[in-house]
Formats: structure tokens, sequence, C-alpha cells
């Protein structure tokens, strides 16, 4: 029996997303054929944008279907000379000029808000930021489903989001932007989605986005993400006792409700990801994407950690799906795994 | 109930694709984790890689996930000055000067191979190209699934398939490129795809499109295509005899077997599938992609018929999954429609 704690690296599907996808299997017709299977497939099409803009708070907005936060950025981002911090997700930083100022505590300074991009929360850390008036874009994707907002709101002219961070399935994600932005399209031809994004619609995944994204604010509304913080909060106070020393990055800042980055500052991150992973326990050092080669967080190091403490990095992100006994079992294994290392290692 | 003649367009899922998009959504963890769940999901997709690359023929290739054909084209055609007919699809011909001659039959004559993109099968018309050795790329998608060819055997570095017109789902697909192209990515971060598409994988989505072109090449394998070229070539014989001075596009070509592109010249295409529709038949005219807007068939001009032949053109597009009985009902329908509309236009 193993536990999951890498939520925010990517979510199991939810079973409304199972569903909608389900009933998306046996949807016959392409969305831009005219006769009726080609009308039912663009309906549902449809009423799923309609479900994910609800979702979103984004009603009015223009939510244009990619294959998810990486495309969106690149459709907004590409070549536009965009400043942005070196906290953001390196499917951000790689289009722009990484030259805005992070403090200790992960919070961003932006200058120039119409030529900048700024996450609403971080992957590693979790640190929310607060997002400037007219600011150009924001990286929703970890904080969408996981803390409420609404697009609308938040005064920014394009926003990225990605399914599979709150229940939906993977490849398939949005760009939204307030109604009319010039959106240049990167994927051209057939004229779908407005022009904006050509190629047949990943129409299963869509109605499995919409759906997971519908049950993500509802679990939202509900409060089940104040018991995942009051979880996260007892399980920081437990590994901070038992680790003399370690430090939660961030820990000054408004954070996702489930998120730890935990420095210890002595014990490599992917010695513990491999060990916590024998002891059946999943989680990770840095994001995902650059998990595969292990080196030290660039999120960190922009936050001023040194390259030791960085590199001793391990992000624990739980979710509802988790009750206090499965985090508690976690700690156990963490903090007797640790003993046997200080016992090793002095 | 109804029936669909509308194949090229797109395709229903295969039962092999659904189960296989079943097992997948059971998959929990990120492709580029590493840690249990995420190798589990490394291990599906590379699986699927492999499955897809033997159903090409192209073991030893690169094969790259992407949202489609429309993707994978812009990843090799955008800003290289590539050379293709007027008769490629539209997600090839907006990055390409469309300057390569067209015959009558459909038989697009290449230049400087090098520097061309042309297609394996038409949609609208279902001619089949003869490659020319060292072509720079090739739309392989409509023929994938329908005629036997072999990805490493036609001389091609680069291909383009989509699962949907084999019955995979919409929105995922694949660019096959000779092993070691140079590829540049337009979606960038994470370093997925040998760093040639970033963003976390369409897993779900490429399950099915690898179980699903499977099924299509033992499916063409065990001969179930020949089946569908003679029940095709029937139609044909009695639309024709109905209707005298009826002319199908590319009939001197050597063709896909399921496709018929039907001129009447005199009654309108847009109509015909509106009164087909309503008789519970589905069936375009020009390509899905474009039929929202309803103008003469590009390709069709491009081998030399007039706009009101062009304006009159039906797809019929015909598989496996349709016995004689469902084609000859097409054909009654089509028959009796067709003689109401002589009788009040004289």
């Amino acid at each position: 029996m193993r536990t999951y704690l890498d939520w925010n690296a990517t979510t199991p599907l939810r079973p409304e997303a199972k569903a909608a996808m389900r009933e998306g299997m046996e949807i016959v017709g392409n969305p831009s054929s005219v006769h009726t299977e080609g009308r039912a497939a663009k309906m549902a099409m449809e009423r799923a944008r309609e479900e994910l803009a609800a979702a979103l708070g984004a009603e009015g907005a223009d939510v244009i279907f990619t294959s998810g936060t990486t495309e969106a950025a690149a459709m907004v981002l590409a070549g536009r000379g965009i400043h942005c911090a070196p906290v953001e997700h390196s499917a951000i930083k790689v289009w722009c000029d990484q030259d805005l100022a992070v403090n200790r505590d992960g919070i961003v300074t932006v200058t120039d808000p119409a030529q900048a991009s700024l996450q609403l929360a971080n992957n590693e850390t979790g640190v929310i930021q607060t997002l400037p008036e007219g600011l150009g874009s924001s990286d929703l994707t970890q904080a969408f489903g996981k803390v409420p907002f609404a697009f609308n709101w938040l005064g920014v002219t394009a926003g990225f989001v990605s399914a599979h961070k709150l229940g939906g399935p993977k490849g398939v994600g949005a760009l939204i932007v307030k109604r009319g932005t010039d959106v240049q399209a990167i994927i051209r031809g057939g004229g779908q989605e407005q022009g904006r994004r050509g190629g047949t619609e990943n129409l299963i995944g869509i109605l499995g986005f919409a759906a997971a994204a519908a049950a993500a604010q509802r679990e939202l509304d509900e409060g089940l993400w104040d018991q995942v913080a009051a979880r996260r909060d007892a399980l920081e106070d437990r590994l901070l006792a038992a680790a003399p020393g370690a430090m939660i990055a961030g820990k000054g800042a408004r954070r996702l409700p489930n998120t730890t980055c935990l420095l210890t500052s002595v014990w490599k991150g992917e010695t513990q990801v491999m060990q916590m992973d024998l002891a059946g326990f999943a989680i990770s050092a840095g994001s995902a994407c650059s998990s595969g080669k292990v080196r030290a967080s660039g999120v960190l190091q922009a936050m001023g950690f040194d390259d030791k403490a960085a590199q001793s990095a391990i992000r624990i992100s739980i979710s509802p799906a988790l009750g206090d006994d499965q985090v508690n079992r976690f700690a156990d294994a963490w903090e007797s795994a640790y003993s046997r290392w200080r016992e090793r290692n002095g």
C-alpha cells in the first residue's frame, strides 16, 4: 500500500473526470463537422468550456483549450521580451528575462506589470504572490483548485492552467484571456478555437478537465483544503521538531495549503526521495519536470538559499484524499530515516 | 439509427483504444517523476511509443508525441520556406509556399524534395502520392491505418500522424523523424520528449493512440480494407449511374480504399450534407476543419475543377465498420434525394 504525497507533480484522476471521459469516449463526431455527430461533439465541448470558465471565475473571458500550461505559456510569452522571476516554472522561464527580484520568502517584486509574468502560487514552495493590477500574465496552474480566486478579479490579461494538477487528465489545459485579447496562434490551420489554436480538439481530455475543475471548486467551497492546511501545518511542526536546524522554504509567506518544502541543509533531497519511495511514499525533490536530472532548485537559489540547503530540499504536497493517518505514517517514516542518517553521519 | 460515413473527418474510438485509456485512467504518476508512480507512468508511455513505432514501420526512428498532426506540422514547417501543393491540409499549407503543380488527377510534381512537404493521401479525394526519395516531410494522417506503408521505407525525413483518424482519441498525434533529426521545439520547458516538446504528456491519449494504431494495423493486415475498397467501388458505380455527368475526383489516380469525392456540378455540396444529415447519414463537403464556413474546396480547384464543380463536391468516407447494407441504404437515400432535386430543378 503506497501513499502519494506528490500532488503538485500530478494528481490521480477524479471519479468525476473519469465519468466525463468515459462519456466522451462515446462521442463520434468531430467538433468542426456540421452534421448531427459534429454538432453533438461541439456542444459537449462548449458546455465544458463554460463549466471551466465558471470554475475559474472567468465568465465572459475567452477560454482557449491547449495541451497544457506549457503550450498556453508559449502562445503568450514567446518572443515578447517578457520579464519574470527565477521562481517561475521552466515553461515560463524559457521565454522570459529572469530579472525580477525575489526575497527570502519567495515574494517577487514586479516593476512593469504589463510586461511581466508572475505565478499565483509556486510549485515547489507553495508561496502565493499578490498579483499587481495590470499584470500581463500569470501561471495559475498550482493555485487552481487549491486556493480560491476568480480570474476576472485578478487584474491579469492572461492566465495558464493545466487539468492534471486538480484531478483532470494530463496533456490538457487552457489559456484564459480577457475577452478579445490578441493571441498569436503558434499551432495553425483548421481555424479551431477562433483561429487561436488549430488542430482537432482533445475532446475527451477537455471533458475530463471541466468535470475535474468543477469538482475541485466544490471541494474548495466545502472547506476541504482548510483541513489540508491544518494537516500540513501539523506535519511541518513534527518535521521541524525532529530535525534541528531544518527550515521550511517560504514559511514566512502565504502558501498553498498542501505544500511543504523542507530543507535540512545536510541530507540530500534525492536520497530522501529514494528512501521514502522504498518505504512506500512518493515525494519529490524540486519539480517533476526537472526531477530526471538532479540539480539544485533554481527556485530556492533565487530565494537566497545556498547550494547545500537547496540540494537538501524535498517537497511534500498532500491533498484532501489523504487522512491524518497517512500523513502521520509519512512523518514516522521520514523521522526514522532521518534518525538513521544522523547516526551514520554524526 | 444513424450511419456515419465521415471517417476521414474523425473516427469513433476503437474498443482497444477505450480499454487502453481506461487502464491509463488508473495511472497516478507523472512520467517525469522519479518515484515508483512516476516510473510506472513513464514505462506505460514508452511501451506506447514502441507500439506506435511498430504500427508505423518506424522502428528506430524518433517518435515525438504531440497534440496532433497540426502541432507536428508546425514544429517542422514553420519559418522554413517549405514548398507544397494547394492540395495539402490547411495545417500544412499555412506554413508553406503553395507553388507545387497539381494535375487533374490530384498528383503533385515535387521539384526540390528536401524543401517540400507532400501528403501521402489526400483527405478530400483520397488521392495517394508517390513520395519522392529525400522528401522533407509528409502528412501521413489520412493514409495511416488505411493503406500499408512503413515510415522507414518512405524515404522521408519527417512524418505527421493523428490518432483520431484511425480509431484513437482526438487531440493526440505524433511527429516521426529519422533518428537524430534536429527538431526545434515550439512548446518548451520541462525537457519532455528529449527537449523537443515540453509539457506533461497526454498519457491517457497516448495509450489510446498506440492501442488504436496497433488494432488498425491488424485490420489492414487481415485485408479488411480490401473489402472497404470493393464496397466503395460499388457505391461509386451506383452514384455515377444515377447522376449523369457526375464525376469522382481523382478517379484516375490510386486512392484510399474508403474515400469518394463526388461532383455533380449542379447540386450544392452543403445542401447535400444537410439533406443527408436529416435522412440519417453523416457525410461532408470538403474537410471537417473548414466545413463551418462553406466555400469551394481549394483541393478541387487546384485539380482544375471549376467553382461550380468544386462547390458541388461531397465526400463520403466509409470504413470496415460499415457493411454493404449501410452503404446501400446511403446510396438509396442519396439517389432518391438527387431525383427529387432533378425534378424540382429540371
